[in-house]
């Protein structure tokens, strides 16, 4: 049997933290890891400036509660889910992904925390572990599971090396540059298809 | 974040081969784990017996369609799911799980494989691995995730041993008796605030 690992966001949802640069204003916040490729960095980056401009997680909770998964993905998802195993591996934070898993009914997520200070503010974030995408691949691998996984960026890359075979979707060109080992794909037909013939 | 270990049969579902045995009228279908613990004997058994029958793998899957999981499973679930990640692992067969995978919307299964033949007939299973549930735990406990995990039977213990809490759900009385250190609990309500006040 096959496990499906899934990146969330740019695969299934949309940039939750750019959609929160977007209802807020703040272009600061539209940063990925695209543009900061240490997550470390780039967490410790956002926490300054939510403090900054002083949004609290309601703040962001209330934006989240807004979005809504990219066009086609819970069909997508639905079908997938039909022919083997899918988890979303994602280096988000359950407080932020959870309103947003109620919409695709629940899949099994594997992601981090976010840790709240007294006064509602993000005060830090803990890591479940480091490359965790990849980690869990590799573990459902010692289960003997095969695995196929798909994502869209530079921080999905170990964990599609590590997979029995690896799907970039909608990536940007230099990741399709960097990697050309990666089947490449932009449509959710197409990454379905990828999915079942990796079988 | 925690991870709540499933059993399916018993826990989520009825027993599969107790429907199977019921719908065809064929009483050694009935046995499970519960009357022969060596789960390859009780496996082997089956397959004879459905080969003298001569009930294919079509036969078996139009019984299964008419099951369903247990009055108020779903609920229990879709309430689990909005509190932590939901894996369900059973010692069964995809081949006979999916149908009712369907009607909990598609949550993660880990199981097993059966083999069938030209014929259609069930030839043979194929373990992922031995003692799965526990290895399952073990590996989600190096991912960093708390466990809590679920079960009914003795099939159950070296999981719930395993996980950082273990709770037991409408088991027999013998293996009450035998695991005095397992939470015992019989109503859906009664599991969840186990699973949530073991966090």
């Amino acid at each position: 049997m096959t496990i499906a690992c899934l990146d969330m966001e740019g695969v299934l949802l949309p940039e939750i933290w750019i959609g929160v640069s977007e209802k807020t204003g703040i272009k600061e916040l539209s940063l990925t890891t695209r543009d900061i490729s240490d997550y470390d960095k780039l967490m410790q980056y956002r926490i300054k400036i939510l403090h900054e401009h002083n949004i609290k997680m309601a703040d962001i909770e209330n934006v989240i509660s807004t979005l809504s998964p990219l066009d086609g993905a819970k069909e997508f998802l639905k079908r997938l889910q039909q022919k083997m195993q899918c988890i979303i591996l994602s280096d988000t934070f359950y407080q932020f992904a959870m309103p947003l898993m109620k919409q695709l009914d629940y899949p099994t997520l594997f992601c981090h925390d976010l840790i709240i200070d007294e006064q509602g503010f993000v005060a830090d974030y803990k890591l479940r572990m480091k490359d965790s995408k990849r980690e869990a691949v590799k573990h459902f691998r010692a289960l003997n599971f095969r695995t196929v996984a798909t994502g869209d960026s530079y921080n999905d890359t170990t964990m599609l090396s590590e997979a029995d075979a690896g799907i970039l979707f909608r990536p940007p060109q230099r990741v399709i540059d960097e990697f050309p080992q990666f089947k490449v794909v932009t449509e959710y037909d197409d990454l379905y298809d990828a999915f079942v013939n990796a079988l």
